[in-house]
């Protein structure tokens, strides 16, 4: 199908030709790094209804380097909501004053239902507990670029699997490919949503639940690490029992094959330990950082530019 | 006198030639959407001392379409004023970084005191119960666009026009034009403000104050409705006995012409059923967006530019 | 040694040829206000962690000048360390998206700390107790541009000695020239800190500690004034005791040489009367305009172009 003009709700409304598509075009930033005026005669709004400073200041990078003029607000504080308005309404102007709107909220649906009321483009930039595609797609990129391909690797997906949107669409675009084995580690209570589990199976990818990063340490070969909230848990005693399996360490690592790579979707808190940074290991940084190109890439191929 | 150079405080200021200058010019922009470099070496500041979604994103987008730079601030957290300064020296900083500064203040005589501090124009965005002119200025583009005129239309101002800077400026706007008659239909609380019918009676424009929308529905060409607070009524009982009458729905609209368009200078909150989006009186969304073009003349007229 | 890729942590980085460089260039900017694209390929990064309006906006307008792409925060709530994350991990991200980031900070040394993690150049922008060296950079440039030097002239340094930043980094850039004499003045509890007299001592700078302005006003070629804030104070009415001897006033300002000029940071709140502001003393709005081209040369400097 392609990008042109259309919304970005959910990763798994693409195919694997789509994002080889945008992997592409993201390494030809990557390697030019410098500004565009494709976008000089667009304006790109960044609707954040919910904080966010990785992907906000990534898109907006994303956006300015392409020319794009960029306008927005990064809460709700900040609009009209306050005096009442609707969700809806404030899409509606939004979509008067912009040729491509980003949308940030806390609710599931909120990209998909500003899509159903804007003209233009929408691109989800994270909603409810699922769908965060552009990160999807930045993660995919790194490990594209790490390993040369996203198919035939092992992964351990890490951590908080149910209210995570960032490691349920990692998953989502997983799926996509022909990973090798996908394991699924985390406790009990944050286990992976049956829609996500669901998919993998449809798709035939070959899954297996796991409550401890040891268990599969050394099989492993991108391991992909979200946090584990100590408020998920009902009974803080429970969380101090299994943070433990759940944190990233110099000792853990011993164990892991050498050309293991590390994600993480950041913000961190201590589910690596900063010891950790220096390792070869260590990819998420990179990762962060590869938010910029991939997002100008999206951005153009929507809007159906090219470099 | 034209625009170049002025400072734009109150419609008033204006003559129906300025303001056919700018509609002239705010249709070239609507109808060649797309970016400019008139502004490039100029910085626009926006001052919006009171938080505001449609009126600084639209001055937002008019500037950088134009090729403006864009600072300032959002609210008065985030200025000096906070620790103290005063409204004048905070002028004078902008006034020191930028070629044209765009105020927004809840307090009535902000922008004209800022004009008076400041050697580079200033544009009210809005202050106090009275004056926001770029809001009448792109109302009635709306409507000349709409009617191919402003003249010979019966209006109907409707709700709190006492306290709503929109509706009172709409009002002065009217005056520049030669209607055909302006109904003011508002709860006795919030009738038009002396000041407002004085300047309607200058002007010789015939008027007449209504209490519900009924009375006037069938014979209305514009209806420019704005929100009745239920704040705005010492007595909650009589604000539940009269908000009815203020209501637009589409049983309401059974009785009119099938021309009459409904204006709001927006965000609504229930003033105007969502049902009556649809129909063909629904005009707001449409002059919303005509928000960016009109501000884009308008700052090209006053820097003195054209494309 | 010269700006290009160099992080600007402190005014004593610099030595007077890098200053005169930067006087140079600065000169340049403010008589030929007009954008360029110097920086177009670039991203300017604005980490504001701590509220600021004048340094940020004229930061801000400085690098839009310049053609830069600026991304940014302006309080420590827009970012993620409200989720947990760490100062450092902030900066790696920063780092991931711009070329150059501008801190600042209420810690002292987290502009240092900064420039230890990043890779691109940071410029501290204002943190902790001591310095700011853009502060002074534009305050050393309007005595240059004012008295066509900086040597060979007499100051006096009011208010705030101790914990004010601005006053101390003015002093520490004062001991680069060859000033005639500084008169540090300030209530005993204010006095300067024992690392700033102790440069003034090293760089041999002729000093003095006084009491009052009054004791000094007509020997001074300078005053640089700052906010002699009343909760450093335990006891009120100690303020209340002094606060008299740091104000500036007409009556003061009867015994002032005819070309004694006033600075001042910004912003005031009461320690120079407003019907100082239109003698010939008066510089500190001047002052502030100047942040603009002074920044605007930093920025070219450290990058390492020239218009």
């Amino acid at each position: 199908m392609g990008f042109r003009g259309r919304d970005v709700i959910s990763i798994l409304d693409f195919t694997r030709e789509d994002l080889e598509e945008l992997f592409g075009l993201a390494d030809y930033f990557l390697s030019n790094k410098r500004s565009y005026k494709l976008l000089e005669d667009y304006v790109v709004a960044l609707a954040f209804f919910e904080p966010s400073t990785r992907t906000r200041l990534s898109f907006e990078t994303a956006a300015k380097l392409l020319g794009a003029k960029v306008i927005g607000f990064t809460s709700e504080e900040g609009t009209s909501l306050a005096k009442g308005e609707t969700f809806a309404d404030t899409i509606r102007m939004l979509d008067g004053y912009a040729d491509l709107i980003v949308v940030r909220h806390k609710n599931e649906g909120a990209a998909l239902y500003a899509a159903e009321i804007a003209e233009h483009p929408v691109i989800n930039a994270g909603d409810g507990k699922q769908h965060h595609p552009t990160q999807a797609m930045l993660d995919l990129f790194t490990i594209w670029k790490l390993f040369n391909r996203v198919d035939g690797l092992v992964y351990a997906v890490v951590g908080d699997l149910r209210y995570g949107r960032a490691a349920s669409s990692f998953i989502y675009g997983l799926t996509l490919f022909e990973p090798e084995k996908v394991y699924l580690v985390s406790p009990p209570l944050l286990r992976a949503r049956p829609e996500v589990v669901r998919v993998l199976e449809e798709k035939g990818v070959k899954y297996e639940e796991k409550r401890s990063v040891e268990e599969v340490i050394s099989e492993i070969d991108v391991m992909y690490v979200t946090r584990v909230q100590k408020e998920r848990f009902p009974d803080p005693l429970e969380y101090e029992r299994v943070k433990g399996s759940y944190r990233i360490t110099l000792k853990l690592l011993e164990k892991a094959k050498d050309h293991m790579k590390i994600l993480h979707p950041l913000p961190r808190v201590d589910e690596i330990d900063p010891e950790v940074d220096s390792t070869r290991h260590a990819a998420y940084f990179t990762q962060a950082r590869f938010g910029v190109p991939v997002r100008m890439a999206l951005l153009s191929l929507i809007v159906g530019v090219k470099p």
